[in-house]
């Protein structure tokens, strides 16, 4: 099934009352998505993480990684930073799959990655603690968000 | 320093670019909201997730907690349910924390877990895989999420 009939059987559920947890052809065409991705864009202008995310993502598509070109700090300013971000590089790029970094509500709230689609649907996601809680070297952290993000929907990451 | 103006100073900070990651006042004042919470609300009409969420909050304050009151499936049709769901409470309670839970985005991403103060802001969240992947008894998966969530800004919740 594509995901657009998925999602409108879920809803169907969803109305009905008769919603009852995840599927596995819901999580099988997620996968779907994100493996068949031609172009993905990164909503970082980090190098460090960009190099992070571009490692995971190489070994399980094909699809052409960039980062993205315009700055993000305005995403700060905003409710969700993570999906603000997200959401501009949606908007301003042809990318099928979005990998979005940032905090994940109010200053303090620490941080959110999410894997978006094409049109902004969010596929899967991962949250840490605050960075002052935890105390680990950026790309440690960003490597097991994605990690972490991908294997809550059941795609593997080969070390 | 109260939440307005941490999230102004932090504002200021991305506009100048001179923002390095969150600080202890920042989540010193996530902390001083939740733990000072007169009433809760739980945006959950499941009785055994509610008594959960119940037993977990009331170790770390004085509030009093209740289930909202109105029906919430509609959330499930929009793009971020466990938000939306919080929204409804928040928008129809006087409650002065939100918990809310529900799918991450779209069906097949997984639970998300969400603590909103009343005007909607969040302070703090977590998700966990989808329940198909994972595979744990309903009460225990709300139970990690909560305790993951609080623990992530520094509060940690006594057995």
């Amino acid at each position: 099934m594509n995901i657009e009939e998925t999602i409108k059987t879920a809803y169907g559920e969803s109305l009905n009352s008769a919603r009852f947890g995840d599927k596995f052809e819901e999580i099988d065409a997620i996968q779907s998505i994100i493996k068949s991705a031609k172009s993905v864009v990164v909503a970082t202008r980090n190098e460090k993480k960009f190099k992070v995310v571009f490692n995971i993502i190489s070994k399980i598509t094909d699809a052409n990684i960039s980062m993205i070109e315009i700055p993000t700090n305005s995403a700060d300013l905003t409710r969700m930073p993570a999906v603000s971000k997200g959401l501009i590089a949606v908007d301003s790029s042809d990318a099928d799959i979005i990998i979005s970094r940032g905090r994940l509500g109010i200053p303090g709230s620490g941080s959110f990655l999410l894997i978006m689609d094409k049109k902004g649907r969010i596929l899967t996601g991962s949250i840490s603690p605050s960075s002052i809680i935890h105390k680990n070297p950026i790309d440690k952290t960003v490597e097991l968000e994605l990690i972490n993000a991908l294997e809550r929907i059941g795609i593997k990451v080969k070390k």
